[in-house]
């Protein structure tokens, strides 16, 4: 079992090394740990492997065979398969053991795997982040964790090697809020910012400054630096799609709704982002959002 | 006459000493500059004088003995009066002089300076600048200049002693436009995270946890970190006046309405400033917006 | 079975006699119809067993010994319960058979109990209405149905006494959409009432002229007439309960979010709503949402 | 001078005959009154000479021989210009004598005219009407009056002639405020509408029944009736030009901020007509908003 004075001796399993999972898992691997992988699509395994990785065939065995695993899947759908399906980490757990769940899911689903796990014993974990794949990459990812707390601070050094900074945030589902709260703020700043972009160009201003001025002020984020040049040549390329910024915020309109809060700068950027859904733009970052704001050619036929 | 070769031994005239100017000037005078100064309440001259400044009894006196004359008056009206007024900087302007006008004023006001100065031969230059008191004193401002191109070369190495960075933006009025776009997005992202900070408190979430998360991702922003500590505890000590918020939101939306450039979350944003308006929160620091999304108690008698 | 020939000779049960279940059974006895009645509480099937109704004490009874029974109740789970509960409707249901259900119940609900009275071989319509109690006991109401098309034709005669009016919508789902989005307009335009009263009001003018000047106008609407008055005295005698109109607002954006439609206004309007509900004025008719537009005395403690 | 017992004997002056004036001019004169008329096209004044009318060549002409002059011009320049200006009706007015002013204006042109009227000792009354042009041939024209209480007591039983109905809200200025508030309240109801009527159809309903749902219910309003089926073929003949119905919009939001009072709702219904009239639809009817809430096809090339 997991303790303070054994950390990093412990064996820890790794399930799903999809774009986020990989460099997360190398991360851990590179920094001297002892971990198991597995994958559904084996033959993602053999870069891991070959830097040190061990490998067993079924999330189950993976689970049997280490004190923590951790598991970064794509949905709700994979989680919950990955956990509690047949020859699933579930089966592999029991006392003393810990799971991680870093998958992104909703409050419903991280709850259900939640009383699958503690049903054998073992603890639960859930640890959405926050960042993307290059943030993955270079272990700089913010963890939002919530669940038992003695396998928050178990697992801390890992965190730690794979992120930032970690956050325990309570009961399980706590992790999951945060991360909408977060990922509405961001929606509504991006179609602020869509706007400003826009008028800008309109009274005759170069965009580009705009994006100039505001990198060095007090509203300057990372975000508008990174995306203002591209949206400003109306380039989108996909780090974050545009359908799941719109997915965010209509769960964060949903939770804002059930305890009667107000949010009417989230409710007006939803139906910005509805517009560019409509417009096809689906799978484009959500920065193409600025194109539900530009003035379309006009047919009534 | 200023020109490349002297710049910095040409005499500067500054008009106006309050809470911005006086921090401004005191810069120019430590960086070896040969200040004039001028104040409508001249005990603020004193301390500047002390520094080495020297003093005019008017506007015109100033500008009629310095190269370049920078003004930076309170409200437009101010900005009007000390240019044009009774023995106004007008009246002491000349070919061959600059004047330099930081106040923040809106475009027609701007327009109607720059024809008066122009008038007289001299060259004129719009500048009012992004930062607050802080930003004046470490000599940290932006400057959203337009103007005369010429003037704008010549004083640009007094402008990098009381700013670090400096943007020209062509003909007269378009650096009041690009403040207006600048402080419309600010006012879009300050509601937001408002929407965030209450909704996270109001799921069992700590504010306070969700400030420094934000601060640590892609939408981290100077204003949230700044903010953020003292609008959970309801605190909105004045750096930026509400009312002012709500009037550059009044005028930015103006301007998206003249040329039609759809901006709802802006809309939406005005509209909870007007309600802390209604809840006398006008002097209050623009953070207090957060009121305008808070459960009141209700009375309908 | 019922047939053209025979409409009003059928035997007809109501199940649920409620505030407006009770009404729309009378009008029918009234009309010479031979209705047999069933209610949870039996007490309140008295009146119209002694206006000539027959009693049978349970749903499966009425279904069993009626050729078409209709159902009003308060919500889906009674809706469900009262015909797929035990000894509900349908265990007495068969071919030859219709049910209709009046009841407001969600797309899923419709198409739940529609599954299994289908697979008794008898005939569903979904036929929610428009109109409150006042209407229903003037046979004012207005049918909203979609379901099996024979069996509307069938019930068009009953219809027709305990409604003015009647639409046949298409397949099961499409009667509770028709609502939906007949209601968000609704929603949306009380909202919009509210702020013109206040703005009158704030403006100097007096806002029962202004519920008179629209009472004779373009966009005269009964509502604002019928409201408009006791809105301006701040009074909310309940006949739609607030938290309904913002649950049909909620229901109704999400209708708009899953095929990408834009609906702004119902978004701010949806907004408003809840906070009033903040202001806890959910059981208050759903006027008392211009609370939510008043300025609120404030208090940061 | 008019007087109670004289009313109908008076000598009445008609300025401006356009697509509102002529109907209200001809209303007169078949009603027996002595009706004086000028046009600045004089051919228009034809029809209405051959129905009786006499003419005179200028404002100020049958000013000095009416006892009240009604205008009807098309915007604020022609009603000062017809008033005020050379030849203008002050110029013929004096004591006993009554200005009326039915032309749509702003607030600062009616306190204008009236200030000129007024130093000439004649009376002067603000009128706006609701109402456009079939019920100006119909006589069934809405008037919002404001000035001299004594003249509107006085023009009362020539208002009666030309509309159905007549308010006197005070001082003048109110008149005009009524009218921004109703056509504010318009504003966001066809926009709301314009929602139900898309979020209908893509959900697989007929728009058109929603239309005859609509107009039997609560909400029902003649402008739905009116236009509703136009709407659903993307048909707009003009009536009311979608321009000037944002161009009120865009008043009414400046007089709800110089009171803080909040209206998101017609805030966002706002931005949707900016939409319209940035697709190149300012000259079509107003119920072309609902093409601000289509899909268009995306091109970021």
């Amino acid at each position: 079992m997991l303790n303070a004075t054994e950390k990093f001796s412990g064996r820890v399993g790794f399930l799903g090394l999809g774009i986020m999972g990989a460099p997360m898992a190398q991360n851990l691997i590179k920094a001297g740990c002892d971990v198991t992988v597995w994958n559904r699509t084996k033959s993602k395994c053999g870069p891991l492997i070959s830097l040190g990785a061990k490998y067993r065939s079924s999330p189950e065995e993976v689970a049997a065979n280490c004190d923590v695993t951790f598991a970064m899947l794509a949905d709700p759908e994979s989680a919950i398969d990955v956990a509690c399906g047949k020859n699933g980490a579930v089966s592999g757990m029991g006392p003393g053991k810990g799971y991680v769940d870093i998958s992104t899911v909703d409050d419903a689903t991280a709850k259900l795997i939640n009383g699958h796990i503690k049903a054998t014993g073992a603890l639960f974990l859930e640890a959405p982040v926050s960042g993307s794949k290059k943030p993955a990459e270079d272990g700089q990812l913010i963890f939002l964790t919530a669940g038992d707390r003695s396998l928050y601070d178990s697992v801390a050094p890992f965190l730690d090697i794979m992120g930032k900074s970690r956050f325990y945030l309570g009961e399980v589902g706590n992790g999951a809020a945060m991360k909408l709260v977060v990922n509405m703020i961001m929606g509504s700043m991006m179609a602020s910012f869509s706007e400003g972009l826009l008028l800008s160009k309109k009274v005759g201003l170069d965009p580009n400054v705009l994006v100039e001025v505001v990198s060095q002020g007090a509203i300057s984020a990372p975000m508008y630096s990174l995306k203002g040049p591209s949206m400003v040549k109306s380039h989108y390329p996909t780090a974050f799609p545009l359908k799941h910024q719109q997915k965010d915020l209509r769960l964060a309109l949903g939770l804002a709704d059930s305890v009667s809060q107000s949010t009417p700068i989230a409710a007006a950027a939803n139906e910005l982002y509805k517009v560019a859904k409509s417009y096809g733009l689906s799978d484009d970052d959500f920065s193409a959002v600025i194109e539900a704001l530009k003035a379309k050619s006009h047919d009534t036929a």
